[in-house]
């Protein structure tokens, strides 16, 4: 691997926003609430909020422009979450998509064995060891009873399918959506007539019915994935992995994500998933230690192999220029708008003292935010002035996401749309009525212009081309 | 109900595009293929190839479009496929989203009731008649044998959560995205600062465990969903569902359906599902008959009133203006991507002879079409034209999807793009290098325009624009 751009291996400042504070804003402003609270909730599952699904749909948005529309050699797939159960036999998912789990032989409480105090440092070979709770003389943490050698536990969901509940219709819900795009490869192929080196990039809900998920939307039972599989030649697969490195990367750096926080780490052989030649993973120092944002894997033809040899099709590229034919390997992108929309929270979440009072806003990349642009009217009660509003507000609304709200004094109604992230507020005071300008504000300079009402529809387009380096 | 737009109770001439025609062309060009085709399929889910994942991403945007970004009193959701087990029992699909299941005694091949022959007819009260098989004589469509009384046979998946699989943590793939707007109803409110009436608008993957699954994506076990859900006050409830009915009718026109293929349809009262105090459906003639392809529902303060009780959390709404409290009553529109993306395929799809020659093209809605612009060079072994086909293409993709092709004759990339719908195609040729002119092609009328290359960008927005009637 060569030329990574800036290895983050020192230690960057400590979080500004802890995962109390994002957690908080995300359930009080509407970005993402508990799933089924009501009924006191459902474990590892979020819902996103009316501010959440924007943001998160904003992400996806991002990510297809990026890797589809604005590329020749990806192309788009959206295969069903139910798949064929060979499927996940071929893949391999059935007999190791496993962790190992403990069980407290007093109160039955199941746990993840490497999340146990004193198993940080254990390899992938010592999580295996039947013995490694007796050598390392574990207890449950909870009530320091005894605990059960390791076994493994699969994380697919299982469910039925048809009308009878036998296990001959039993499926999974899918862990992942790269094995769609593996299955579909001959179809797409095909039908878009891509030549080698090509992709096919997906989004969409897997399920892992993790052992300890947690950490709010970080590690979910129920969660989004956008993967990219990019089929290319044995001998370039190096170098094509490579080259999505600092692809990859920058693309966060694009959409604001702060690179002090970012870091490659590269996993040791015996910590390589079961189909993998290579894994470097984007790490993020969320609030609760360096994680996984996304993971660039070389597959090898791993799974392409397996997938001819069980299901009898011929999964071969043929390529014209010398006549042979090959099993293409495989070089992924895998990530997930979840991660990446709160990651994107943390690195926006700013704090500062305006005036005396406390000020709350949210960075975010215009075309991340919510929305666009907050119209507010000085004086609610001067009925032109609403009329005004509203004639701006219809006008935006055809183009970007765009609110009206008059429910507060100004200087609240800004802090209100700072603390979400709406990069500029428009505001119609008596003045408009006369000369028919606004004054935009922006949310992170403060800075105000006044502009004619006409012109700011263009001023937000063009804000937003320039943002996206249009 | 008042003044229904064109009440389509004749009969309109029959399907252009049979079902053979549609699906042979979807697979053909990657619009939608069988799930997991390589190891023999998997019944009734399908999965979205390359142009068909753009077509229904368009529809579900251009739906957001119109229900949440274009409109002050709608916000949206995206909630867990995954809920909390109770919800299913408070929202009465655990007891009663079920259909009436016969059994063959010779084959026990299982059956809908109300799909075998002579069944036609049947009202919901004598579907549920345990004497029904008898008293019609019913027997086995397909060995002749005795049939089971009905039974009823739920439509949910099951499936477990957490490290044990036992009754305890058995969960259920959610049927419908509503009750995740009911369940999230107070939070919405709350961060939303919305007064009624205001809705959430949901778009999202359900799934069914249908017993006679079909139609190509017309009804398959894996779907999704374009939900809203309008909370409103009960003395508006009626006014509010008759507006609601000639709004989405418009919705399906605005995008090119044809309205000779559409009817509305109200329940009769045994078919009203147990929530319902009203429903129409707007229907549209598939190729195998009418059927549903949205509805709209009053429903009562059924759903909020059960939550409310099954929860104990408070779900009124409280009235300012009034100092009253209330549950508020609920009118909903359903609909999906999956009918609407099968719909506009079926009724953009045109044959005709050109030339002698057979001409397919599809009429889709600009704003549907997966590809808005095909970049194509008359020459290609010239390498200045396919430069300056690249110069337009990367200028475009950075706005719209834009595809090039160079592998076939001039004619041939023609039909390509009519078949799949790119309104435009813009070709470079000899001229073009001289005089830096290209020619843009209209897919509908076949004229042709020499405009500047230049302004390629600016025409098609500009058609975009006037298209989606900005």
């Amino acid at each position: 691997m060569t030329a990574l751009p800036a290895p983050a291996d020192h230690d960057p400042a400590p979080a500004v926003a802890g995962l109390d504070t994002i957690v908080s804003l995300a359930k009080r402003r509407g970005f993402v609430f508990p799933s089924s609270e009501i009924y006191g909730g459902i474990n590892a599952v979020w819902d996103y909020g009316p501010l959440g699904v924007e943001l998160k749909n904003n992400v996806k948005r991002a990510w297809w422009r990026a890797m589809v529309q604005e590329r020749d050699d990806i192309v788009g797939l959206d295969a069903g979450i139910l798949m064929h159960p060979e499927v996940w036999v071929t893949s391999g998912h059935v007999e190791s998509f496993t962790d190992p789990m403990v069980e407290c032989a007093n109160d039955k409480r199941r746990f993840r064995l490497d999340e146990l105090p004193g198993t940080e440092e254990l390899t992938e070979t010592e999580k295996r060891d039947p013995g490694i709770v007796e050598k390392l003389g574990l207890k449950c943490p909870v009530d320091g009873g005894p605990l059960s050698p390791p076994r493994r536990f699969n994380l697919m969901f299982r469910t039925y399918m048809g009308p009878v509940e036998e296990e001959a219709a039993a499926i999974y819900l899918r862990p992942e959506t790269a094995q769609g795009s593996y299955v579909n490869f001959k179809n797409v192929r095909e039908t878009s007539r891509k030549k080698l080196p090509f992709g096919i990039a997906q989004i969409g809900k897997s399920f892992r019915n993790e052992i300890s998920p947690g950490n709010f939307v970080f590690r979910m039972r129920e969660f989004e994935q956008m993967e990219m599989q990019y089929f290319v030649r044995s001998e370039d697969a190096a170098r094509i992995f490579d080259e999505w490195l600092p692809r990859r990367w920058e693309w966060y750096l694009r959409y604001g994500a702060n690179q002090e926080r970012m870091r490659f780490r590269e996993h040791a052989p015996d910590e390589l998933a079961h189909y993998a030649k290579k894994a470097i993973d984007i790490e993020y120092r969320f609030p609760f230690g360096w994680k996984e944002l996304e993971g660039i894997h070389n597959r090898g033809d791993w799974d392409l192999s397996r997938h001819q040899a069980a299901s009898g099709e011929n999964l071969e590229y043929f390529d014209a220029a010398t006549n042979g034919s090959f099993v293409p390997w495989i070089v992924e992108t895998a990530g997930g708008p979840d991660r990446c929309a709160f990651m994107f929270l943390i690195d926006s979440y700013r704090e500062e003292e305006v005036k005396g009072e406390r000020r709350v806003s949210l960075a975010l990349h215009p075309e991340l935010a919510p929305y666009k642009v907050a119209v507010l009217p000085l004086l609610k009660k001067r009925p032109e002035i609403v009329e005004m509003c509203q004639r701006i507000v219809s006008d935006l609304r055809r183009d970007v996401m765009t609110v009206y709200d008059d429910t507060a004094s100004i200087g609240k109604l800004y802090r209100r749309q700072d603390e979400i992230g709406t990069p500029w507020c428009v505001t119609v005071d008596v003045d408009s009525l006369e000369d028919g300008a606004v004054t935009v504000r922006d949310r992170d300079s403060m800075t105000q212009e006044r502009i004619s009402a006409d012109q700011v529809k263009r001023f937000v387009l063009d804000r937003l081309a320039t943002a996206r380096g249009g």
